[in-house]
């Protein structure tokens, strides 16, 4: 047997978001790897054997992954979302640079899912319809300072922003720092969007203009979109807003 | 007959890239609206009538669909990739903010699909592995001026970056400003990728150092990456080099 790894996006939660090219490769595969929650959506069957794994151990995991491959297992790595948005794929290659020189010469690809910042925009409206940025506020990765640069930056910008991992038991102290520096640079009252959990049971929207967001409002299964200077709300009757940013600027 | 309309993300353009949701809305619908070329990847069938419309009208377009959904038409919107990434979200709620009344009460949504900058960097590795930003460089919508700060903001915070449309016949020398401006405010070697046709039997993929980056390496069916100053190459005997970006930083 020929060994194979794919990492695979699995979207952000239901089923009718994996694309067909994610499922074919589920259903192939004799090894799936990933982070409980996300192995857990797997269906059980014969010959697929899980290997779940806890969160911040990325990169254990990813040589775990390359060794099975290397071995002759047909391996899904799973993500949510997409895989190359703060997710798995970047975990892997870093294994395959400083790993065994054999894993460079594995058959890996890399398949596309629908990240979380696109779901929650479809659900919001249009957001993120002009320029944007995509920003990961977890700090286990990169200093606060380099955050709060580049939150200054790209409120200079006049991005709109996703922001991933808001908050967590560990952390809970950044988001708080975020919405205060994007209530000091955007200095308005533009929309900020609380997207839970998109597409599943447990999905929740809510849009509050940006002197009312508060850190309470996000948790480890939110996205958090802030809108430009340019975007714009309409209302209507006993539902929620539509929020969209125009495609022209300037 | 209740209408509705939907604004449908058919990804970049391989069926297996298209998610169950939307081709569950796309069985569904009695109309299609969309751009010549999004209209004509969706078959022939009983029952579905084409509405195939010429690039930058995309107003026109949404009126046009907003109207047919209100006689209860089915109504799918269809664009490429994702529909609120430069794509036909915004231009649809900017038609119903300037509609009639009654357009605010219609039964609306976004169905998300993947988008041409993550089906590429799919290919490439995981070039946006870390914070990054989306840039329209079509400058029918906005002034140059604009393009160039943000270029240059987005250089500062050390973002990778994706560019849509980065070239067309109207407009053939924005691209080469593009590269210049980042040649000087990045002022490294860092991997620039030309994707073009992703998913489409034209697809091609080519990963220049940013100083050999020229305009003619792009054209209309082209998404463009550039790193940020952390992505990294793995060399492959007799394949293309990884392109990724770690998610540490600091």
């Amino acid at each position: 047997m020929t060994g194979w790894l794919r990492i695979v996006g699995l979207g952000p939660g239901a089923g009718r978001l994996v694309t067909p090219e994610a499922q074919a490769v589920l259903d192939q595969a004799t090894d799936a790897v990933g982070y409980i929650p996300y192995v857990a959506r797997l269906p059980d069957r014969d010959g697929l054997v899980k290997h779940a794994s806890d969160n911040r151990v990325e990169l254990d995991r990813a040589a775990h992954a390359l060794t099975l491959a290397a071995q002759g297992r047909r391996v899904a790595v799973v993500s949510s979302g997409d895989p190359g948005v703060f997710a798995m794929a970047s975990a892997v290659f870093e294994a395959v640079e400083t790993g065994p020189p054999a894993w460079r010469a594995l058959d890996i690809e890399v398949l596309p899912g629908i990240t979380a910042m696109l779901a929650a925009a479809a659900r919001a409206g249009a957001p993120l319809g002009h320029d944007f940025c995509a920003i990961n506020l977890s700090d286990n990765l990169k200093p606060w300072a380099l955050i709060e640069r580049r939150l200054r930056l790209a409120a200079e910008a006049d991005f709109a922003m996703a922001f991933y991992n808001p908050r967590s038991a560990a952390r809970p102290e950044g988001f708080a720092r975020t919405l205060a520096i994007l209530r000091e640079t955007c200095a308005d009252a533009r929309p900020v969007i609380f997207a839970r959990a998109v597409s599943t049971p447990d999905e929740s929207l809510r849009v509050v203009p940006l002197p009312d967001a508060t850190a309470g409002m996000a948790d480890m299964r939110t996205v958090v979109l802030i809108g430009s200077s340019r975007t714009r709300l309409i209302r209507r009757d006993g539902r929620p807003p539509i929020v969209y940013t125009p495609r022209f600027a300037g």
